[in-house]
């Protein structure tokens, strides 16, 4: 099934994937020499959106927790991709600690849990969590919907060393954010490999900079295929110091958001792009999704409600929101049963594993879909296990379709890269 | 589907299937350090015969032309051990040079080539056709079952490097398994890649020191699992010079036939197996299944017939078969419709990429099925892109099934590698 992309203007996609179809050994060949040259995450999952003149991530998720919603046809990828991983980082390896978030026991994120579990076992390491929790004294069973169970246990440290009781592992594969900061107990662990670092973190991490990352990855890219990078890139802005609750620090936002409108909108007059721009205004870290505003006009924000700036001001674990993004917003024009649908891009290593559709039966094209509400499509990619097909009409084919958001994914995945290398707090300097 | 395994003793299959299940991380995990240590094949098929009783390899081959039997669904696995494969052996490499059997136009072995060059193109390579056949002076394009066309390119040699016009390849893939002989053309290529080896050809390669290294590494993993390794290793033995034309060299078979009987006999006393034990004998270098004879008793070998002496003496390419290799018989009790089947497994690099049975109706279950009027099912292996499912019962789920299959399959694999090293003529002696 491919969703339909409910618009007028499908040229510029078509245009791409045509495009992207044809370099395909160069598009592949290109990765490779940049893998080369920088260590892709551990795994990455990308929101993509596809507004048919435009595709672009809107957000690179580095704890990607939504591995239960990849099909069972694509779990051998998985595991194909986790042996190479680990294959580099630990050969020897015969534990994985693997540290999970701190206070979400929903069904559907132990499910992801339980599938991470799965596809290590079967890379070859023994798997088991360890919780943040510092009130977890003892090992804590937690029921599946399957009807199994998982065993979450307290964290042990000693010295250099972090693991569990009777477990010594390798590598420490952390499925927390950290949007909380970085708990002491992971820090200076240096005879472990801790993966992804802390410093990608939430509590550390900024999308404004991964973004900045991007459009260089992007500019590259465009260059080796010949195309203006904006048909990926979203443009952005940023502000440091805004309090929404306080109502301060929002003129910022304010002319960020008026200058990008511009921007935009000189853009949409190149392409002959009828639709009215946007952006989005969100916290410059993670925070799942929560506090996340579209603005038509900039003037939306001199009479913006008590509700939005409540809304707007706290962030994920009671975090007040301070640093903000301000993102060209990319409409998504898929639709699946007739809900706006945006694709998902999950990797382990450098290779793309599956990936699924978001849907939102009751938001807007120009909205986070990311929200309570929201549903997954885990079918939609299956059929992209299947390779790209040369020849077919461009976006008639579900898997050429789909070999186009992988590699746009990998763009991400690799700006993630570029953007770990730069905020790298034990990078040595070599300039 | 899972073929039925019509024999009454299914017992020691079901048990190693049972511990290959609960011992999966550290199989794998022992698998990660052997390829540390050793450096697999580029690819390798491997035939399986399960005989319930029994689950061994009977053949290894390093030139596999069998990729077109993989379904869509398991290509993407292949284009992922592909990059993985390419990755490690030339990075920058943009174009692969492929070469193929010379004298095979069937529609089948296109099929195959097509599907080679479909994954390496999305592995990043531009991949084109160079013919050994010292005849093709110009171009010749090759119509293919689907209507597109491959093209067949005469090699260029120049000093060191093999290409084609217009076209340097970092590395040359042989699809041909040089059974006549090693072309000139091929030899001193030391600025480049020729993959597998030369050494690695049926002119050189033996079977016998395949299963030399092979009941080495079943010794391994039978010490790891706490096995007998002869439940996965088929025993045999060899005669040097052997004419069945001239009938010379017969009393070396019929000695070694005699011998193998007895330790099999032995074998199934032990193991309380009512069947009749049975020997194979075949080139000890490649014949595409052709001169394969089964033996019950040696005096059979009394009264060898003059049809089968000269089935038995004309190899591959006109070749005189004049070493044999005498290998217990493996009888194969999966059926697939009533038919004998036998499980091929496929692999790139170090990794299990699909399979298919090789099925055939008119053969018995202690016969060669690998024969005219053999046919493939290749959508069998097809769910073993599911995961492994711990908690079904043991011969009951085929995804089960079909992972013990890829562990004995990478077995072979890795006894191909040992062997390589062994074999290798430029490798540096450090004893």
């Amino acid at each position: 099934m491919v969703p339909n992309l409910v618009t007028a203007l499908t040229g510029p996609i078509n245009e791409l994937e045509a495009r992207v179809l044809e370099s395909m050994p160069a598009i592949e060949r290109w990765f490779r020499l940049e893998w080369m040259e920088h260590t892709p995450p551990f795994y990455t999952s990308v929101d993509l959106r596809n507004a048919g003149f435009k595709l672009a991530p809107v957000d690179t998720n580095l704890f990607p927790g939504s591995f239960n919603h990849l099909t069972p046809q694509m779990l051998p990828l998985a595991v194909q991709a986790a042996m190479a991983a680990i294959e580099k980082i630990c050969p020897e390896a015969k534990n994985l600690l693997l540290i999970p978030e701190r206070h979400t026991r929903s069904p559907e994120y132990l499910a992801n849990l339980q599938c991470l579990i799965q596809v290590f076992n079967q890379a070859g390491l023994n798997v088991r969590l360890g919780s943040l929790d510092e009130d977890l004294k003892s090992p804590v069973p937690l029921a599946l919907p399957d009807g199994g169970e998982l065993v979450l246990e307290p964290l042990l440290r000693a010295r250099g060393r972090l693991g569990l009781k009777d477990f010594d592992p390798c590598t420490i594969l952390l499925n927390n954010d950290l949007s909380a900061g970085t708990p002491a107990i992971l820090e200076d662990l240096h005879q472990q490999y801790l993966l992804p670092p802390l410093h990608a973190g939430w509590g550390v991490r900024r999308k404004s900079r991964h973004f900045r990352s991007y459009e260089e990855v992007a500019k590259k890219f465009a260059k080796l295929l010949g195309m203006d990078p904006w048909l990926i890139n979203p443009m952005y802005g940023q502000c440091g110091q805004v309090d929404f609750g306080e109502a301060t620090g929002l003129e910022c936002v304010q002319s960020a958001a008026d200058q990008l409108l511009a921007k935009v909108r000189r853009k949409y007059k190149e392409y002959g792009i009828a639709e009215k721009p946007f952006v989005v205004v969100k916290a410059d870290n993670g925070t799942y999704g929560m506090g996340v505003m579209t603005v038509r006009d900039a003037k939306e924000l001199d009479e913006i409600s008590r509700h939005t700036r409540e809304r707007m001001s706290v962030a994920k674990d009671g975090q007040h929101i301070s640093e903000v993004i301000i993102q060209e917003g990319v409409p998504t024009h898929e639709r699946v049963a007739d809900a706006a649908a945006e694709p998902v891009v999950c990797m382990i290593d450098r290779y793309v594993v599956g990936g699924f559709y978001r849907v939102h039966g009751e938001r807007g094209i120009d909205e986070n879909l990311n929200a309570p509400g929201s549903d997954v499509v885990p079918l939609a990619f299956a059929e992209s296990t299947q390779l790209p097909r040369p020849g077919a009409k461009p976006g008639a084919s579900a898997p050429n379709r789909f070999y186009m958001y992988g590699v746009i994914g990998r763009l991400a995945m690799l700006a993630a890269a570029y953007e770990l290398e730069a905020t790298d707090p034990d990078a040595e300097i070599y300039e």
